[in-house]
């Protein structure tokens, strides 16, 4: 992760593309990219989602690296370690659905 | 996060929530997730942006960690390893926009 | 559709609300709304999707709502009528999608 | 409006692709559609998104085309009529943001 957001960083300033990496601009390539993702499910069922071929798997492999790339240089410029918020999340998460409670509900009825 | 994958799977595990957690749906989570970025920005310039405060950028500490959450879990049930991903998205970028020819010169008019 | 553009000029400038109403800013809200609607759907099966109570379809009237009022207000910031260019896409997709050709074959293989 | 919504039941049912069109599914289409709009703006300034050319104008049209489909195609599936949605949540929001109170402060600080 450290590495990664060393090249990014070194990546922007090489090309002089600061500038149009604020903040707002990033979240709104972040949303772009993830919308990729969703396109290659949008049509399929949920059980065929669960079994891609190989070819559909590189693919979304690149669409996950786009998303990775935006979400890894939104959270530096806002000084924040994107695994340590995931995890301090999940921490919450943990809190707020006790496995007595929710074990095998559906997430559809929480707001989870 | 090799941590991460392991505590999100014993996350679902416990709840008997993978029967939820179809690609499609976890592309879905996904999207709604980065929505609630973009909303913290919507309205901002991007200098605003650029100088959040504290509170705001605790806000966002948590909607990126559901975004890296979301993520994780995804790549993980595709087989993805989502910071390779990143680097190998990053290498071809280098090729793409090679420094001397995107230089100061606006993404706007680029694929980027 | 034409009373509803009216009345959102109108809403906008009396609050003086034009300055924040960039295409760019509206773009934002509009995918911001959409997600309210994905929201509702992520860990609904298609099945379930199909046949929800009354409660859910108003909340929803709601979110439509929302996403109806931007699409409007974008299009209208950009001298675009709404329903033309939904007519003029459909034009293009009846060529583009031949009945003889794709009838019943499934749309995850088309670019639609 | 409701030549729109009959051509679209139509066209669907002319290629058999009703089996396709789950709410579920609809709402991703919808939120893969905004994010093609989105993509437009990412890098411009709000300055440039207010002042495009024709030949992005042109391009925009198609993409508010596509979105219009998805969000009426969906709307029908869920017998909810998108205009009086929009009406109807116009006249809760006039309500929710009375002039004297919010004229000319910024929409960041509010719920909108």
């Amino acid at each position: 992760m450290h590495e990664l957001v060393k090249r990014l960083r070194r990546f922007a300033e090489e090309r002089e593309w600061e500038q149009f990496h604020s903040p707002k601009n990033l979240s709104m390539a972040l949303s772009v990219e993830v919308a990729e993702i969703v396109e290659h499910f949008q049509w399929l069922t949920e059980e065929e989602s669960r079994c891609l071929g190989d070819d559909k798997r590189a693919e979304l492999a690149e669409e996950i690296g786009d998303v990775m790339i935006y979400l890894v240089n939104l959270s530096d410029k806002l000084g924040i370690d994107p695994l340590r918020a995931a995890s301090e999340k999940l921490d919450k998460n943990e809190k707020k659905y006790p496995v007595g409670l929710v074990k095998g509900k559906s997430l559809k009825y929480t707001e989870y």
